[in-house]
């Protein structure tokens, strides 16, 4: 019953849009989903930082020139956040999300600094339907996240819960109480 | 030259508070050092998910009831974000801190709800000198982050790269210059 009532919301949703949900099933290992970009400003830097993360060099512009990094760099987790929007924009909010156990191999491979536009892309690297649960599947990918001059500056790699086409959870169920 | 302007400014800083400055030297592998609490709101779940994870169940009350969830939970980062803070308060200012490569195994345990206050620790599981910079050292540590009912919401490996004693960077050198 509860799937029934999201799966409403989220066609109303995706149809005032003119989209369709994109199920498990729709996805496929291999496939590279481009996720757009966002600009990154040193207000939204020191905003971020201040709040979550206030090392010097990511809430002071001064004390920032004289660090390791030469200049104001964004929290790590700043840099991960802003992928994440993009992942809802660009993927989750079409899918029926049922959220996430965890991520791997978060990497911080350049600093990201005021001004920086990210651009990002997630492969699927791996899928597989949910053990006990008809009305999900597993979807393992690989992110990654580049700045304006073509440097990669983030990777990492997540697991997301995603939910089954209808027809195909029936299928299973049906299957279930023959056997 | 700019270690040492880096150092002066956190000497200052610190002996305002009538704290030292941890060098990597002072931690020591199995030692577990407690990171406080933070009480999480409903606003500020909703204020960081709407930025950065606007999924329905991190930034609708009433969406959320109808969801996988059965309420409002914080986006994953969120915590994540929470968790930084409190290690950059009660650790990482107290160090010369070099920032973070990055971080593996991080896992959502649980689902972190409004109200909730969250308490973490992080225990040193490695140690080791940079090969290739004597000012620094390189930390692994294991996080952990529980609910007020003991439950375990979060856990992370990470990396970080803390400034060592300068007295031990001269001898290094001195070592280097010998050979």
């Amino acid at each position: 019953m509860i799937a029934v009532s999201v799966l409403q919301l989220k066609h109303i949703a995706l149809q005032k849009e003119g989209r369709a949900i994109r199920y498990f099933e729709d996805f496929q290992v291999g496939e590279r989903i481009e996720l757009g970009s966002v600009k990154v400003t040193e207000e939204e830097i020191i905003a971020f930082a201040s709040q979550y993360d206030p090392q010097p060099f990511h809430i002071s512009p001064e004390q920032a020139k004289h660090s390791y990094y030469g200049g104001l760099i964004a929290s790590g987790w700043h840099t991960v956040s802003l992928l994440m929007r993009l992942m809802v924009d660009a993927l989750i909010n079409d899918t029926i999300s049922f959220g996430s156990p965890g991520v791997d191999e978060v990497r911080w491979l350049k600093p990201v600094r005021p001004n920086d536009t990210l651009h990002a892309s997630l492969t699927i690297v791996d899928m597989a339907p949910a053990k006990r649960r008809a009305e999900l599947g597993i979807l393992t990918s690989s992110s990654e996240v580049f700045n304006q001059s073509g440097d990669l500056v983030l990777t990492l790699k997540g697991v997301h819960f995603f939910g089954r086409r209808p027809t195909q959870q029936a299928r299973i169920r049906e299957g279930a109480e023959a056997e």
